[in-house]
């Protein structure tokens, strides 16, 4: 193993990472580490500008507040979306259940999704009565966007794609399927969680109507994400919970409600979520997302490489897949793979990764995969063949 | 103003919370200070421990799942319920919401509230389509359980009421309370989220069926609330948000769930939201509830005691309220009396407290309220009363 990486590629920024000195983090996919500069940002709001928002009529309240909504308007920004557009959630999952619960469905019963997507984008449209249909993957694991222009009708009301496939990393043709769904009037819904920390996005030019992403999985904090739809859609939603901040005026008999973001933010919001995702979004801009991506499609091509010439092991998804591997290891159980490789200082995730229908259409029970980051290096992917070396001796 | 504390009340806590530093901060019922142990703790989370739960095969993911686990046991046990019955949540308000919405109503479509309910133990009933009942308060701002017992039917699926308003601070009989629900089979919530950081809680003995408190009004993170439910109505409930997590298999066609509690924890959940809000329970537990709410009990007789000197005040609620104090000042606007107080170091709320209801019953618009906390202390009280002189000197 000596691929070096094209130094344009190389990010230098893995000492900004301290939960991960002298340790192979390859499962960023489930969850980012975080640089320094989003730790302290969490720090400073809890230990010197913490206040609550939209209510106190001091100061540091006021501070606080224009602290919070300039998150707002800067995780909006990030995807090129509008701060009134952009609603603050406990996670992507939430995003897509508001959604799946209160969009009028005018008449439309049916979701298209795909084969590929993640348990959070399939199960709050069962829960919200939605029929499903079920969009193919190419060979390579891509979603097929042929299929779906044959399958879209004017019976669907939301077309709920992955921007990125949390297993397979296929990359999204994020405007044609915008073209697709509303070539029958249907809305296009894309879960970016995946997607916001290595692929440009930009939500307004590419057609999309909703657009979701995690903080935690952002190199921001655990317990965030955003919800960002067009403002009109928006505007004819009803809310999702009711509480605090979101009302114009409460009595027993009657309530009405604030415009949006605010009419789907009941209750104190993650205040310090909202900062410390705002420090994210400025480390990951500190970058450029299309840096990063370089640099983990540079690592992706490096790890399909080494695997292939490791031998025995089997590769899921297309080679120019954004940050993520899938494989499996000829007759060694993932979790067996992930156990020795954690005694061996690299971490991957092992199992059906949220994804059960599509681990069902591979033919496999789960996989193995290592996921990247800006901090992730070459010495990553040694590390991890090393292990894989190791796998292959025990079992072999 | 030289009333002394006695000296059992004097916690001396406050060097504890960097935030305050020369700072009056009365504004604890909106949202808590956080003492350093609960800063360092996140801290340590994200920068030391940091790895998602339930899924990773490798050491420190199983060790973040024991942890945060520990920390369910903790918010559990805090309450006197067991860890099966605890569902993190979003806030408090979530977890109403989430009653109101999946408690399968069994033919009954009334829930009794109060008349100094907060609009997050309103509105959720509001959306999920109950008819609401309203039972008034007592002369000295308690709910009149006298009146309770003569309105509850065997058409109330809940009562639900506030365990400490959070405008009055009074005190709700909880054990009564849960006799005059269970005497016509109706189930008793408690919004618990002022009580928790100032009132001991037994939900088992107290006969409560759902208890509810948030983390940051409790000196913990924002972000992270709790539900405990008994466990054989949480076993009858179906599914609130869905997505990773919370299902045992998910096909296309038909999904299963897991039980309680994670049939209600859809997506990667606030995981350092957990762990904060553990060390913010070891920290409260640590000095003890009961002496808080002695110390609290301290403060709000010399606080009230304070402003009856002081004259043109108008005092709402019952002298025995728990570390909460709302007033008006002859004449003068609670927000101009918020804003003049901020110009002399004090932090009050002045507002309707997300209470309109309750503020249409007192006949205000919004009052100031002074609230309590560990740290809180004589000096925050003689800076109130100083900062009042002033208004009154500028309004008089």
């Amino acid at each position: 193993m000596n691929v070096a990486l094209p130094i344009s590629a190389a990010l230098d920024v893995r000492d900004q990472f301290p939960a991960i000195a002298g340790w192979h983090y390859l499962d960023s996919a489930v969850s980012a580490q975080k640089p320094q500069a989003v730790i302290d940002a969490i720090t400073r709001a809890y230990a010197h500008d913490y206040a609550s928002v939209h209510r106190g009529v001091y100061q540091r309240s006021a501070d606080m507040t224009l602290a919070y909504e300039a998150a707002r308007a800067r995780a909006a920004e990030f995807i090129g979306g509008a701060a009134d557009e952009l609603i603050f959630t406990r996670g992507a999952t939430e995003a897509i259940n508001l959604v799946a619960q209160v969009l009028p469905k005018q008449g439309r019963v049916r979701v298209l999704l795909s084969a590929l997507e993640h348990h959070s984008n399939i199960v709050p449209w069962q829960l919200a009565g939605y029929e499903i249909d079920v969009v193919p993957l190419t060979a390579d694991g891509r979603i097929d966007l042929d299929a779906a222009e044959a399958m879209i009708s004017e019976e669907h009301r939301v077309v709920a794609f992955a921007h990125v496939s949390n297993v397979l990393g296929s990359v999204l043709d994020v405007t044609r399927a915008a073209e697709i769904a509303h070539s029958r009037g249907a809305l296009l819904l894309l879960d970016g969680c995946q997607a916001a920390p290595r692929v440009a996005i930009d939500v307004a030019a590419s057609g999309a109507d909703f657009y979701t992403y995690s903080g935690h999985k952002l190199y921001g904090p655990t317990g965030i994400g955003v919800l960002w739809g067009r403002k009109e859609l928006l505007d004819a939603m009803p809310p999702y919970q009711g509480g605090g901040a979101m009302i114009d005026s409460v009595t027993f008999e009657r309530t009405t409600f604030m415009p949006p973001p605010q009419r789907f933010e009941a209750g104190t919001p993650h205040i310090v979520g909202g900062i410390g995702l705002k420090a994210a979004i400025d480390w990951v801009e500190g970058i450029g997302v299309e840096r990063i991506h370089a640099h983990e499609a540079a690592l992706v091509a490096q790890c399909r490489e080494a695997l292939r010439t490791l031998g025995g092991v089997t590769l899921y998804g297309p080679d120019d897949s954004a940050g993520i591997v899938s494989f499996t290891v000829e007759g060694v159980h993932p979790h067996d793979v992930g156990t020795i490789l954690d005694d061996e200082g690299v971490a991957i995730r092992a199992g059906h990764h949220c994804a059960q229908p599509l681990m069902a259409l591979l033919g496999v029970p789960a996989t193995c995969r290592a996921s990247f980051a800006a901090h992730s290096d070459s010495g990553d992917i040694e590390a991890l063949i090393a292990g894989l070396r190791k796998v292959k001796r025990i079992f072999g």
